[in-house]
């Protein structure tokens, strides 16, 4: 039986407060849940008894099945799903050496949950492990950029912390590589198989103080070169284009 | 003066069925309307007196001076700015000769506005002048799109047509190009600068009587190639890419 205050409780999670005081987050739907069932500590799973019957064993602390009515009083979703659940916000690790050797990305104060969520979901299309965020990113554990991952979270470690001080601590061993308008276009650039790759905001890009750290500006060139377009990308489009770059240089 | 029923017109545009019989649509925020204003023919234009006084000649059959309260309880944004305006829908015909002779999208079924704007922004980035999409796609008019393409929207035609009919009426003159699961390697194909390139629905991919008429079908590479991923890249994100290896070839 889902009582009240265990809708309350669910319902609460889509702000960041509860979320931080509670140490949980919120994922929904059939697929969504059970691909990161295997990957996060669940706390609470609610379900409806058919979704429940199709899985093999589930591994939460408490299972709740319920009616299609009571999922849907607890739901964050217009079109809720056969189940929701609420599962532990993991805590990671900045592990240096990792970071040394493999590609990441560096967020800069990302705003919009589906810009962040379709970032990771890239990240983790292309093999990227690690996305580390400046601490006034969107919060990929929001219900809105949790669902926009598609899953995806489960495979990324997305961290935040202070990005000045973090670039510092690799004291120049790896190329931090960031997007600027007025960046070098980055076909013709150098592209290590490891190293930081900086995403900016959708309307400011990357800040001053990120911006001085970084060693190789990089420039998506529009088509033709002198066309007259738009001045930017979409941020998870342009995020795309670059890891899809860098990739690709290892691939051939 | 902005009186009740101008209010009501313009919160009308919203919904696909008012656009249609009126022949408009809306777009808001005082960089948008700006930038577009010189490409669609504008009716009616509700500003305050400061960003009025800090254009030039503002071409519109209607122009209201407006408080900001005016604006809000007409706008359809979260955050109103200092203007809004109606603009004609513009109508486009197919133009066979450009479609042969350059590259461009071809839209089946996206169904998220942000989406399609950011798609729309893709193409005119890379410059892709013209946009097919299939009549269940969402509407590039529908006033969350237009924000989406930034502007964009001006400067890239964006049709809407049975698309097996469109495809059949090129009669194999040129290649059709598809992002499919079970594509071909992207980077080991070969690119024509001309062509048309199809882009399927966020969850279900390409239709059947579309993908038929597809000759080439291509593939973006995960990494590792072994990596176990999520199934599928943003279909945004995907179209980035895409273009991007297309006009890579032509700039190199």
């Amino acid at each position: 039986m889902l009582g009240k205050n265990k809708i309350k409780f669910i319902r609460s999670l889509e702000m960041k407060k509860f979320r931080s005081e509670s140490g949980c987050f919120l994922a929904e739907g059939n697929k969504l849940v059970s691909d990161i069932l295997p990957y996060f500590d669940c706390e609470l799973l609610v379900a409806r008894t058919s979704w429940i019957a199709a899985q093999g064993n589930i591994n939460s602390r408490e299972l709740i099945e319920a009616e299609g009515s009571d999922i849907k009083r607890a739901s964050l979703l217009k079109t809720p799903q056969d189940v929701l659940a609420v599962f532990r916000l993991p805590s990671y690790n900045i592990e240096m050496k990792s970071l040394q050797d493999e590609l990441s990305l560096v967020i800069d104060g990302v705003q919009t949950p589906g810009n962040l969520g379709t970032i990771v979901r890239i990240a983790d299309w292309f093999g990227i492990r690690t996305v580390v965020c400046s601490p006034d990113s969107a919060d990929v554990f929001s219900p809105k950029t949790v669902q926009a991952t598609m899953g995806a979270i489960a495979r990324v470690k997305v961290i935040y912390t202070d990005l000045p001080e973090f670039l510092d601590s690799f004291s120049n061993t790896v190329p931090v590589y960031g997007a600027f308008l007025e960046g070098k276009n980055i076909y013709r650039e150098e592209l290590t198989s490891n190293g930081l790759i900086v995403i900016g905001n959708e309307g400011n890009g990357i800040r001053d103080e990120v911006a001085k750290r970084i060693t190789n500006r990089l420039h998506i060139p529009s088509f033709p070169p002198d066309n007259e377009t738009g001045e930017s990308l979409n941020v998870a489009a342009a995020t795309a284009i670059i890891c899809a770059e860098y990739r690709r240089r290892e691939i051939m």
